[in-house]
């Protein structure tokens, strides 16, 4: 249950005991209960927002706003009519391979930019990104070329430094349920991308949104991305159905990677022209100038031409359903 | 490795030493093999088209059609321009309901009516079909309402009696690997529609389409209809990635069902958009003119209503795409 | 619900207006219903054993039969105190190949043979059995060795010829829910070994025995054999907490098959321990003389040797635990 | 690759250019590198040991020791003869709880206590732990009750902290790809159990054992806890196939969590005893004073008493297999 008032209220904590978690929504404050507020304080909420929500997650949940919310990043709304394309290298290598990179997808009309510093790696021998020169190459290729910048925190304390260099911060599967990692992401009040883990299933993503929320942050775009089955003819299977399920359960924009979701550059076309048929806000897809040259993810990763006639692919798709 | 020839070749065949498996192709024969030819045998076959195939599975491979298959199911044709919808109840509950739903259906642009006579399920205790009953009426139906009927047949023992009455068989996701019914639906030479299993892999399910193919039966048409995953929110991961893919490795007509995909009514019309933006040959939907009395899958079926909306929007993606 | 008499009654059935499903149980007679009995009836029902079930499934519930069912194949008793282990070659290959086999395993232990004559295979092109030949072999075989016969019938018709050659059929996992086959299989009377799907859940496959129950056949026993996961490292997953769980469940027996369910020779042994320490109530294993030169299953087929190891091992285990 | 030396080599670090990975093993030092070694390199490296490995991780693998390797937590050896036995509540609530807990499991033959501080959960609204609170009550407890302590730590900065008051430390499964954590926990020195995640592969597992052992520290134990399948009949499916397959694959000890592998109190025993008769060389195992008073994991946590019988059965298979 969330209650929202214009202002905080001690009278309501003291007859909470303490059993509440208060968020700054705007400028009003919510308060999320988990338990049925006894009648005597009830009573006297007048004027206060009462939300009875029926799943575990609370700020999450589409009861809590009807509306959909939108996101920025840079200019780009996240959850407009607009569908948002961010676009970019799966890793960072050089400062030549961003700026390629950078006004290829911008002039494709990708509205953000990805690139990874920090890159997790199954294996320590792989590439492991640049770090903090990957982020500074990651900031003057922005500046410079015109376009936001997403890139992924992997570690609490890499958030500080992330959110220094860049306009939002991708949470990756793998930490998809690393709280800390989820509580200095909402602290640090930017733009949050947070992917859904590869056996994620979709409650435990609004929980993971949650935990992003209740540090009173509410710049959380969600990312379905492929989750994890059987059959390893694509690399992930791309879970469109689940998704257009979550934009349903939530009020938070969603968008999409079928870079990850299939692993195989001939099915990213497809695969993205299928998100936003199911109603994706956008999409996230790895393009590389070379992607045969690449450190990570070259297969799935399309070149700038390939980027050009996936987004006019996707526009037509987009306009079709009266989107833009 | 595939040898087509104009007509039978005793000389061949007495030079494979009956390791082969013979099959009609339209006026010519193919002759399959799975080994190396001998260089004697190999240097007579003059004009002889020889396939080499990367995979398993032979006469199913893009390799051997590069042109895609088209399949005719009354006079709708699957694999060309046009997109086909097939959709009905999940069951025949009764002529009354029928009529209804066909009408439904064909008035909103379905081109196959679809519905069971013979239902697995996995409760012997659940409405197991009105079999014989059940076809008669989806043949009457399908006369006078003027649309092709396809409908499940469940062992081989079946197969002669659906094929009587209907105008393609239906090999459902638990009988993919049901490989004398394959046979017996294979020899029928009646329109085939073989859905992939809830854990099938694509290779998996290519070679149960070659169980089919290799009884001469040309006609064969592929769907897709969600996969089973960790995560019950759907009552299957629709594998939208997995189709488009296997669209690439057949030449043969690729379907996709988005009412088993997700389970649930108010995902079907988006899993349809993306499906058809994914670039499925057509669709298979349940609609049931009062859903929530269906004796079988009503949370998943769209009223009519619903699925002439739903045909309005995938005609939209059909069209931005290029298709009808 | 379940009505147990001590013999037929009509006035019940009446009573019950034809919806009731009507099962031979030893000398008794079980009416399943599915709904509740109207007062007038259960009052009359003097003398009636009762049996309020939780689940779908019925007949094969625990709450219907407290105690475990026991089961004979020859004279293996499966469901006691004895572990039976049933052993022998994926595929009849020949003569010479299933005597060497059935000496072996019986030599070692093995209280049933087990041999394919047809053998469901994902690709055409893979050896497909010997038929009614293998049949022959295998009855011959067991006659002069002196040991019971199990082997797997794939369609309805093959039951009939499958049930007079051998002591007991399979039903493999790909068919466990190919219904017209569970049918044949229960009306057959024989004892049936009814694999776990691979990917089939718990309950699916109790409703896939409740099938073969209400044939009136209650010589069912049923095989983990591994359920299909996202890690390709062994064939499948060997789901034994899962087999513990079935037999709380249900009262029929339960065995388990280490063989298909790790695909790798070297894990057989171990994972036949760990299923009889989990309360396996036996055991399926592949055993071939040569494994090397098998037409099937070579990989994960146990030599005599490493069989004889195997069950040195198991009975140990057994033993630990107040089995044999 | 990894050359072993007895010392470093300043001549081979410059002749590999620098790419390689240096870590101490004992008093040598072994060098990994991921090419071939040029060959006027290799010539000189007399006395050197080389190990050629087949897999992509390298100091993880069995290929590097063939001998098993031997982990101490506390006094107790993972890794040998003896089976080693963690237990405890899952999350630390209170001192007295704690107390209970500890004596009750080392009455009844656990060898380490295990009990959460820091407690990843799904909802943020779910208990967390009691943070260093409950740190301190577990150095407390364990000095008092002469049981050393494994207690999870959820992000690198709280390694430090949690290596000051736990004998080791536990990663657990959602974690298990959190890189950052893992180096953390690797520089620490400290014994680690590193629990498999819902859904690695057995390569990813091992890759992450390789970010800990490149840190130097060689005192890591795997621990199998179950992966997410499509079943929800069990929490997770108990990977005990998988697990012996690990241990062939790599010379690090393997324990296996029966708790949180099946998710139901009445299948612990069952699972344990199959895990020991696997090969597992220890268990972890959630105990708790009462159960169902329990703040998290209550329906999988044992009684004292049910632990109790579980050690004893437990220890009846170890002593089949000749351990103790």
């Amino acid at each position: 249950m969330i209650i929202v008032l214009e202002e905080e209220s001690k009278a309501l904590e003291e007859g909470l005991g303490g059993r509440y978690r208060k968020v700054k929504v705007g400028r009003q404050v919510a308060y999320v209960v988990s338990r049925t507020i006894p009648k005597h304080i009830s009573e006297r909420l007048f004027g206060a927002r009462i939300v009875e929500t029926s799943k575990g997650y609370q700020l999450a949940s589409r009861e809590f706003s009807r509306e959909g919310s939108k996101v920025r990043i840079g200019k780009a709304e996240f959850g407009g009519r607009a569908v948002q394309v961010c676009a970019g290298p799966c890793a960072v290598e050089g400062k030549e391979q961003l700026y390629e990179a950078a006004r290829a997808v911008k002039e494709a009309g990708a509205t953000v930019l990805r690139g990874g510093a920090f890159k997790p790696r199954t294996s320590p021998y792989a590439f492991q990104g640049l770090g903090e020169d990957g982020l500074r190459m990651l900031r003057e290729v922005s500046d410079v070329v015109g376009i936001p910048v997403l890139t992924e925190a992997t570690s609490p304390e890499q958030v500080p430094l992330v959110a220094e260099y860049a306009d939002a911060i991708q949470i990756g599967a793998r930490n998809m349920q690393n709280f800390e990692l989820l509580r200095a992401a909402g602290r640090s009040g930017k733009a949050v991308v947070l992917k859904r883990g590869i056996s994620a299933t979709i409650e435990e993503w609004l929980y993971a949104a949650e935990y992003l929320l209740l540090e009173g942050n509410w710049n959380v775009i969600l990312c379905e991305r492929g989750i994890r089955s059987f059959d390893s003819s694509t690399r992930n299977v791309f879970d469109l159905a689940g998704m257009a399920l979550v934009k349903g359960l939530t009020h938070l924009p969603v968008i999409a990677d079928p870079s990850h979701a299939t692993g195989r550059r001939e099915l990213v076309t497809p695969a993205a022209r299928a998100a936003i048929a199911a109603g994706a806000d956008g999409l996230i897809v790895e393009v590389h100038p070379r992607p045969d040259e690449a450190l990570s993810d070259g297969p799935q990763s399309l070149d700038p031409q390939g980027f050009a006639i996936m987004m006019e692919e996707v526009s037509r798709i987009a306009k079709a359903l009266g989107r833009e």
